[in-house]
């Protein structure tokens, strides 16, 4: 950021430009990264690691930390991942890493970066265990936003008696988020015996006609009991709907 | 018949085509009516009323009737209806007429008519009131086949207290054919409760994206419990699946 | 109900039956009316217009103002509603109709009834006039609910100045409903400028390739900002689930 | 199982969150298997082997071993095998592995288990070589469930001679299961010729339009003979639904 | 015609104009009429009548007869044949039409006018009634070529013994147009019983997954014996193919 | 073959078996080879190497040559040929092979085989070098069923004028197989020129929306001049029909 | 206008609102319509009469007239014709109004509204007359941006013939805007014969498989020659697209 | 060349061939180059490296710096960038070659080669850095049709200020090629802020439903704004659509 401003000072740049450029992002060689969208949007920054070099990462990544303290990535991979402590051991020493290899997802914060705290509690619920990496990524960017975060796993609806048994516990979340993937029913079942906004999560498994979660998708778009639904394994904007829901939630306590 | 007979007799038909001709299938100037479908494949057959005018199905009703003393049509409107009362009444005025204008279906059989009688028991579950037509139509066949029908309604997965309630029911039965239209999730949900097969009957209700059925039909193909499946409002299919089934069972008792 | 106590009184249904009954639905020769919904989950039962006759309507709608004080009929024509309005003035005369021709809702209610009134505030934003419908069913749930609404109309981002004028009547909601048909872009334009939870609403508006609300919902699903969807004109889903959203805002002030 | 018990006598677990627990699942850490699906539903658990570690397929096999005395896993590659046959090695010596690698499914069973056995006989029915991994997937769960297997192959349409060949032999079948892929004619040609149930089972061969068998899967749907279909590749599904069938033709003999 | 010589005369069209309007068309107020197809690709132009006004299509048919002997209609409804009879009587009193009301063609001739005459025989063969649409389309156009028709019907799969029944006569075609809907599996069964091409016309009969032609058309992409395809419903593009195939057999007798 | 008869000799197998057996195909572990296939259709059979092992072509090679004279293996990889080249020559040493590496087939003849012979000329036309593949599968299979092969290459509809140029060797062939990728337009441009039949080959080229041969399918099934169609890439299927053309053109000759 | 500048004095607007409204767009009752529209986008406003009752067509068209000089109507229909004129004749009795039947467009302009003159000329192609209609709406809007417009009708590719004449008209053009349906390979093979940007226009002709403009929008996006596209039937945008590129060529003549 | 000439002095090729020959295309082993594709239609003639050998690559590559001194070839992979650099360094020495290693593209040159140069603009605006790809293939053939280029970079609506500050230098282009992936709202954003032609470029980016640029492509053609489109990642037609109206403006200035 120094360096714009020295260019700004030395004449290279326009205020106007400036102005522009620390109104909302930050530039590596690697692409733009939106370091002010948190406050803008309440929804952190996030780099997404599918279809970027390790290199590109580390350079976001170092970007995010110094600009706000925490750099979220999803969809990395190992490679990447090296590449990301490499960098962030160079430039922030003190920063500590947290990784889910299984989730697929890396949070770096420095030290002094405070992680806002919602009075607030997001259910994050799977059908089985094909549905842990979308969740997974939904639970982390919950606890990111200052939600807590309750797991309930494996209530799949074959069978029902697993399903009943989490009743109360579902009941007692602020906002839930459901995923299934094949046939999708659980978020519809779920929907039918809670009183709080279920957020459907569809999950890429299956195989032949309506796999890959489609018909997932296209059953909780169907659902006889209302539901709001985010895209096939997008564990993310489930995570980030559900951390607006309880941002507002925490607002009014 | 007759008329073909003495063609042979007067050699205008070889006794091969005339072999041919009697081994299956009997024509009338709408079409050819299979009058043997019934001893080789255990189905009765049908008339669909769907694109044919109503002098077409009378004449295919009348040469059902008269050559096996039943005539069975499905998806037929009132002024069909109308024609084949007509005709019948010429030509079987003892025949008598049942006709399900909801459901749509149409059976006129004879005096004479032994319905078969199986020892063994469909049951026809459906979702909701939209589900009545496919299903109405498959309790139909399964009836003339020969099996008994137990009619389960209204037992959708949004309030699964009703579900439940059903669960010593539904396990009484033999087969069960379980219709449901827009996510269609409860033949997943009762074949997780349940010893028995279960056929999925996806039914064409729902608007946007998986409407018409399609979603329904998606999921019952993707359900994580064990299901087989016939097409979009094909009422007619699953209940002659069961009535097969229904045969199979019988013969052993 | 009473009928279905005298049956009990009579041993004719058994009191087991008779719990699962009270527990939760009321039946109507035309179906069922699931009148323990709104304790059990939040929503409001709503009956469907589209495919059932006015009679079948009218019955529904009679039994939910016995049972719960209220009728909600979305999808409604112009024969159903003096349908609902004859059987309403003779079995409940004092309760009172709206009816929104444009957006084809009816609610009819007792004097007796008590709206729920939550402190919470929804958006409903919209693109053009052809998003009226969906937007307007939303709109009367969401009110039903109990919780206040904000129309925003007509800030499609063909003229990206409207939108921005609006920016700071959006931030003041508590959640936004945001329909738009044809490219859908309006809700990822919203998402992009206000930090509170945006619901998308695609409409089935354009012709051609990714007509008839596909293209909008695809497009909310792909959203580079993070939305939740509902399906393709699914206004009561929209307005449920940011009702529900409101309840737990309202639970917390 | 012990350690739940005993997490019960310490009063860490209820007593109520106990019986759930055993009363139809066991957990290890690679998810959870259900004990006592086979006694509820009739269909025996089983472990798909797509998409998880070997590490975890072999957990899951162990915990199925020692709670049923049998696991099966289907779409195993080699390196889960290995995994499988050491963990079972340590913790079962006495169990016995039958691997079919073509059709990749794995059973093993202990000295004590008792397969059940019905007596009635399934037939598995391919067009072709490329129908072999579904159909035998589809064989070992029908002698999985005690039915007996009859196997016929290789009566593709395009040699209508061999199919009529066959005739005699599929009409003593109790029920049929029929595998093809392409345009997936053959459920439909003996549906025709035979009085017994056809499940049609489509094979994910073929390209361009319609392939991976979608035209085949379309043409079961719409087949003009009486069907019921399972999902593409979907053997398991199929095998099951006539093992079902078979148990109750097993159960009035 | 003769109007544009004088428009050359006159100077008002150049003869390069005028060569090219020769050379191949025929121009009315309705549109242009291709009047030298025929001799260029042994094609008979057609008027195409969906989606015209009974007075354009008369316009049409008056320049074919004008310029060619012959006008053939196709997809024609009862106003326009009216008109059409009306405008023919008019310009060509001598002329003769035929109009088949089912497959909906209307042919109009002069006296002078010499239908080609081939050396070859065409099959047409039907699955059921409803393939008589596009198959009497396909008739009509073989036939208006020059080439004789033979007519097979009602041969459909469900009862195999009629296929079979027919299959000296469909050998002794030189070519054969095979139309079936549903699951279209007819076209596949016969190419596997005789050595002669065969042409598949898939017909848009069938409702939910695969319906209105696709389950046909893609299972006769697909078929495991060798056949090439028309679009759904193209029993003229089906007809011409064969008449240019019986052309070219004529032309070597 | 000897193996077979030596069985009925021994009385394991019944002589009915053995009649089915011989009156059409031969068995060897790798599958069914269907020997008489190209009397009873006209069609040599030939092996599909996609999805086979190596030793599985082989086998069926080898059973090929033995029983006809003559293997044909279409989509063969280098080790499969490597396999068929082995195999072939221990069983079949005066044997000789041909190999297209780039079009993927591969032809095995003894040295009595009698290839048959037409009197009738075949065209096969490319619009760019990505169509080579399914265009010299087509023209091999052609050659084998005795017809002549011309091959016009590089006439894309993109430089019309190269169209044109060839129009005159276009028009001397019996039939043309016109193949093209992308927006498939050169056999519609074809068919518009000349007098011949002329079947559409759609080749699996272009990438986004239609690519994979789905818009040149299409766009060849919608053609405004008559074709009739194959699948995407089904070389061998349009050189099949071809082959059965040209057969009965030389019928006559 | 007037009523919202008295608002803005009677304090009832504040001036930042009356800005926004005065800045681009005028209110009625129906809806906005975006007055300023031209100026800041260069495309003339336009009313889209699909959806839309007569009465709302007919205040839309009068706010246009009144604050633009000039109404444009787009898929209009004979009722909504006779409430604009009658509307327009009591507010603005001088202005003028053209309407095109077939093409469905309307246009109602005032004595003093001046139409811009670029110098610059659109050829608009048709391949058939169903083409007609959406290109009837391109030089409708092409001629109202102030382009001369060509009309080169009828000169699909089954007559390759006529195309070849037209080369010179099209090669003089400064846009090409090429309408086809079905296969839609005319704007690609005009693309190869000229050196001038051509928007490609498919139209919804044709049935079956790829039937509506599906094909031809598929086509041209896999066009062999460069083209871009627009959407199946909006002459609108594709008259706007070449509108816009004549005004950049205008400005620098 | 020369070869032609002298086939043409030996006899062996005809001159009325050899006409055709030079009229527009050179041949090589590897396929034919249109040499003078771009004096006919304005369209450099290029090479896709995709599906080639890279052999193939560098024959072709040849034979356009030899013809046309120029080779341009896009979706180039490494190894085939070598066998073009050693290819050329043998037959053109003088040559120079640029390569793109991200966006995939190489340009050979010879030095007296004369790139055209246009008095024109050409504006390429990207959402996100995964647009680079197409975008670079867009910019660099604009280029070597000779307009100027203007990159506009990460300019996506998830922050409305970037997009709108970039307004002005989005207003001073000509023409914009903009390109977006996932829901591409984009290009409809800005063409409802300038005033000049924008071309919509849709990028593959986006998982899940309307994945793979389809949700970009359908919502480019359902735009709210007037865009012309090109296929998903088809950079190489977005660059010659904008290049042939910079042409067109070109020639007027």
């Amino acid at each position: 950021m120094r360096d714009l401003l020295e260019a700004v000072a030395a004449g290279e740049v326009s205020p106007a430009e400036a102005q522009a450029e620390l109104a909302g992002y930050a530039t590596s060689g690697a692409g733009r990264f939106d370091a002010t969208r948190e406050s803008r949007s309440g929804v952190p920054e996030a780099i997404l690691g599918d279809g970027k070099t390790p290199a590109e990462v580390a350079a976001l990544a170092e970007t995010a930390v110094e600009t706000t303290g925490r750099a979220i990535v999803t969809r990395i991979e190992a490679p990447a991942v090296t590449a990301v402590r490499e960098t962030v051991a160079d430039t922030a020493p003190a920063a500590t890493l947290r990784w889910d290899e299984r989730a697929r997802w890396l949070v770096a914060t420095t030290p002094s970066f405070e992680r806002p705290s919602l009075d607030a509690t997001v259910g994050v619920v799977t059908a089985g265990t094909s549905d842990a990496v979308p969740a997974g990524e939904a639970a982390m960017i919950v606890g990111e936003m200052g939600a807590a975060v309750t797991r309930v796993d494996d209530v799949g609806v074959a069978s029902m008696a697993r399903t009943i048994d989490a009743v109360d516990r579902l009941r007692d979340q602020d906002v839930l988020i459901v995923a299934a993937g094949r046939e999708g029913a659980l978020p519809t079942v779920v929907a039918g015996l809670v009183d709080v906004p279920v957020i459907g999560l569809p999950v890429s498994t299956g195989y032949g006609h309506g796999g890959n979660g489609e018909a997932a998708l296209s059953g909780m778009l169907q659902s006889c009991t209302a539901l709001s639904v985010v895209n096939v394994d997008a564990g993310f904007t489930a995570g980030v709907q559900a951390g607006l829901i309880a941002r507002q939630i925490d607002a009014t306590r």
